[in-house]
């Protein structure tokens, strides 16, 4: 098996772990978050988004977070930006990448934007021209890359055809992202395989939930097809509330575990960011569904006990 | 990729996912959770074990829960037995199959049992001379397969000194069982294709915990390396209460869920599986991580409610 022993891990904790949280972050507590991701050696950090406050209060303060982290050589801070105003906000605020998103589902983009997939990625040609007048990259993702919770099987041609889109836009770092947990390996890898095959000269991301307890197998997956861009989130926060009981993104803490076994380089400290996870599922006050947080990494050994398992 | 198309689940709910639980789960409701496996069609269920009942209160009971469920045509009943005396006592209840156990590592086979593996090995003779002259047959789990919580790291080398041994005993069905949940997908593949190259005569099991998110990864590696016999446990029940947080076995329904999604078949109804998932969960008292109770399976369509991720 010839696995890439190299892999980028994109930390989206700040903003998709943070952004439906019940108990409001406050900006210091990011700052200190990000601040210690990227002490950990993270370079890729998804540290907000430029939305609506009224609509999700949680991301209302991404510009004070940025300043409140300063620029920081080699270290990419992005943000999701759903229109021209948040673009603007973003460029203002001094981010490094903006990020745009809709959904390869009609019913999936209807019900988050109101719009067709299209209309949104048509929708976002003012915003491509303002971040590039202003010098700034983009990327985009693909919601519900893998499968839609309201319409079930999302065939590759409505990936693909999201992929062109966002291309025609001058877009070529894209991530396909299993938004509510529905991707199983096998498919990841062939999907991936074809989507790389199909653009080669797109940047890859993959961006999974742990709902049905199978990201770390789309990872494996994705690795396996070539894929070595990752989402992950420090303590596997995120995720719906209004799906009761459905995991989060997956931890970064696990994906590191598992790469380290696998022996892919990251760059990132593991032990690190496992203080940044604790830290964090300190100041969102719950639980989570992260395996290294719960039971170590697999390299810490357990003391002479009566039960180790039998 | 070329997947196997066929799976085998053994269910080891009524041992490892009970043995260890707080609550006293009656006889009664142990006959109607193996009555509940064997109606969605699964065909192998380690009902219990004939261990020292003061030990594992949990399992005294197994003789009575074979003779609730009663025989079955084409379902295979086996129980773990730890010697002699508990073999005994499982002929005499009329289980279908006597599994034995020991550690690859010798930390854990000391902890667990106060004897080297080779001494657990060879003290099994007098019990697989009674199970040969009972007609009964034999399967055996090496436990800490890809790792042991005291000792780290185990070699593929300790691995095939257990398998030998058991082969020796005459043992041609043997799990490799990941009992703290130590394994990654990388190793997998590597340690089954080496095991099936190296002992082609035996039917290999792989025996999961999720305790670090990986046993889903774990068995598609398993899968690819050809391995097509896998333990599963429902509602993901069992793990050791001495490590706290620490996930339990995979559940048996989050298997299937991949498994359907990758077209691998297995005979079993998931949907009756969830049923007996939920019952167990009922009758335990608590809740358990897995993903398939939690969140549905993979092709449960959503209502349409204000937010499936964005």
């Amino acid at each position: 098996m010839n696995l890439p022993n190299k892999a980028v891990i994109c930390e989206v904790g700040p903003r998709d772990g943070l952004q439906n949280e019940k108990k409001l972050i406050l900006t210091e507590q990011k700052v200190n978050l990000v601040k210690g991701c990227i002490d950990a050696g993270i370079k890729i950090i998804e540290i907000g988004s430029f939305v609506n406050p009224r609509a999700t209060p949680q991301m209302a303060d991404t510009a004070e977070v940025l300043r409140g982290v300063g620029k920081v050589s080699g270290v990419e801070f992005r943000a999701l930006v759903p229109n021209v105003r948040g673009a603007e906000r973003a460029i203002e605020a001094g981010i490094g990448k903006i990020k745009l998103t809709a959904s390869a589902s009609e019913s999936h983009n209807r019900n988050n934007f109101n719009k067709t997939p299209l209309e949104s990625v048509r929708g976002f040609a003012d915003c491509v021209k303002l971040a590039k007048d202003a010098g700034i990259p983009l990327s985009a993702a693909i919601g519900t890359a893998f499968g839609c919770p309201f319409e079930g099987v999302v065939s590759l041609g409505q990936v693909e055809y999201m992929a062109r889109s966002f291309i025609d836009l001058g877009i070529t770092e894209i991530s396909m992202s299993d938004t509510t947990g529905m991707a199983h390996p096998l498919q990841v890898y062939t999907q991936c395989a074809a989507m790389r095959k199909a653009f080669p000269q797109v940047k890859w991301v993959l961006h999974f939930h742990n709902t049905r307890n199978m990201a770390l197998a789309n990872i494996f997956a994705g690795l396996m097809a070539g894929v070595t861009w990752f989402d992950g989130s420090f303590a596997g926060l995120g995720g719906c509330p209004f799906a009761p009981g459905a995991s989060g993104n997956v931890a970064t803490e696990d994906i590191l575990n598992m790469f380290a076994g696998m022996g892919v380089e990251t760059g990132v400290d593991i032990d690190k960011m496992i203080a940044v996870a604790r830290l964090a599922r300190e100041y969102v006050g719950h639980e989570t569904e992260s395996g290294v947080l719960k039971a170590g990494k697999t390299t810490d050994l357990a003391p002479f006990t009566k039960c180790a398992q039998s």
